[in-house]
């Protein structure tokens, strides 16, 4: 079982696994430590470098309407071999500090609020819609690129493209497809979810697993909490997501509302991705870091 | 001479001066204490928010376009009383860190660059639509009355609305008169360019002097130039304009391509309008700080 769900492109059968293809054995432990969020303040830019810069933080994807995406786009252009992927960005979740679509937002009515930002959140009575979904993701893919970007993969701010239906999900896949690029998406999502899976492509790119910090666990347990993940990883690609920033003024004034990501949680994040004991526990463990790029490449 | 250029309604004769109908000598020395660029960072807020609070600084004037202007919105709405206006935005500045129009981008094709952001700058050859001006201006004032904000004044980043010809500032102006705001303008700046005055009708306000900080002045002379400054009044309304920040790593990141309005500049302006030597210097030189709510007030 586990070396079936370990086969990372969605209709392979019979064939070497991703691992195996990056010459790796077929029940190696391959992780992407992937940060998430560059480009929303200053604060995520300067940690998530610096976890990229160490070697530890091997991957990331990026926030394009949002206002520091510039100097991501410099930090891009400087760095090409960085594995930079698009955060594909349809909330502005914060109250003091917001940003809206890249497309004009007449073109996009149903994604913003009656201020022009992007929705603080999706409730139950927010038609989001489908083609002007698909219109954004492509002004942003294109604003990426305009600025120098050239993205090795997508993935989803707050999942809102993989959770709230199949028009939505297609959208994004549509967009990947065309644009040749892998989309972030786990296999153990797909229970819950059918149309994930049901709209998949045999060439689409499917991890086995993913680890991210919930709301809940206590400052003082970050660390067990993530070396407790890493201790008993399963053969195949795990994701571990993560939140970098600084608890600095910038960060606590633009999170300031609620915990939850905010500026204290991501400064764990930091200290923890950037730590020695993350940094032994990879070698005791035999982990293998690996990129969004390589997995692409080892997928064709 | 000097009591006539004192009188600040544009084409007000033989009446009260507008220091008079505050209940000051005709000759009186009103000064308004301005910082502006309200809502461009956290820092520019939490430093100008610092001087408002402490009365030394006695207005401000925020951009609705950029990212930390709901903080302010929620500081206007929390704060009735203080002396708030727009400082209306048609350029983004900056390298790293960047923003756009609040009117849909397709309404508003020549004050964007390809990325669909503000232009970093007004060229010889940037073509600016005065009709694409004016529904910029009006998007900025729905949006910031709609989220809470009752202005007093409004102004002009970077003094664009009113050294681009005619057509621009006619925009501004018909703005101004429609929502019965007053807009800074500087009687010394009419000799320069005529169409400022030729523009204007009688009921218009217009300020005797301003002074700000320019380029080239060393850090070890800026309380001497301020100082000078105060020193050397003239009778009538004069209208400090000030760069408040404090100089943090955001600041520092968003303003790094450039010394002049960067972060230890904004800084300077902080410390030196927050001194003791300054309240000193007002109390002596017999200086009234004064609002453009007051001016307007006064106006009627």
């Amino acid at each position: 079982m586990l070396a079936t769900t370990s086969i990372a492109t969605h209709a392979q059968t019979g064939s070497k696994s991703l691992a195996e293809r990056l010459g790796y054995a077929r029940d190696a432990k391959l992780v992407i430590v992937h940060a998430d969020d560059l480009g929303m303040t200053h604060s995520v830019n300067a940690a998530s470098i610096k976890g990229l810069d160490s070697g530890l933080v091997t991957s990331a994807s990026i926030m394009v309407p949002c206002p520091w995406f510039p100097e991501m786009a410099d930090y891009a252009k400087a760095h090409q071999q960085a594995d930079l992927g698009l955060h594909l960005t349809l909330t502005s979740e914060r109250v003091f500090y917001r940003w809206g679509p890249v497309a004009p937002r007449d073109k996009v009515p149903s994604l913003v609020d009656s201020n022009g930002y992007f929705h603080l959140n999706w409730t139950e009575t927010t038609h989001i819609d489908a083609k002007e979904v698909e219109l954004e993701l492509r002004a942003q893919i294109e604003r990426a690129m305009a600025m120098g970007v050239r993205p090795t993969h997508l993935d989803s701010h707050q999942y809102r493209l993989f959770e709230n239906g199949k028009d939505i999900f297609q959208s994004v896949l549509r967009v990947a497809h065309e644009y040749k690029l892998p989309v972030f998406l786990v296999r153990d999502w797909f229970s819950d979810r059918p149309y994930l899976e049901s709209s998949l492509s045999p060439e689409d790119l499917v991890v086995d697993h993913t680890v991210t910090m919930e709301p809940g666990v206590r400052p003082d347990k970050w660390a067990d909490f993530y070396t407790t993940a890493l201790k008993n990883l399963q053969p195949g690609v795990t994701v571990f997501i993560i939140h970098l920033a600084f608890d600095d003024e910038e960060m606590r004034a633009a999170t300031r509302e609620r915990d939850t990501w905010g500026a204290a949680w991501r400064q764990r994040d930091f200290d923890f991705f950037s730590s020695e004991e993350f940094r032994h526990l990879v070698r005791e463990q035999n982990i293998k870091l690996v990129t969004w790029r390589e997995l692409a490449h080892a997928a064709r």
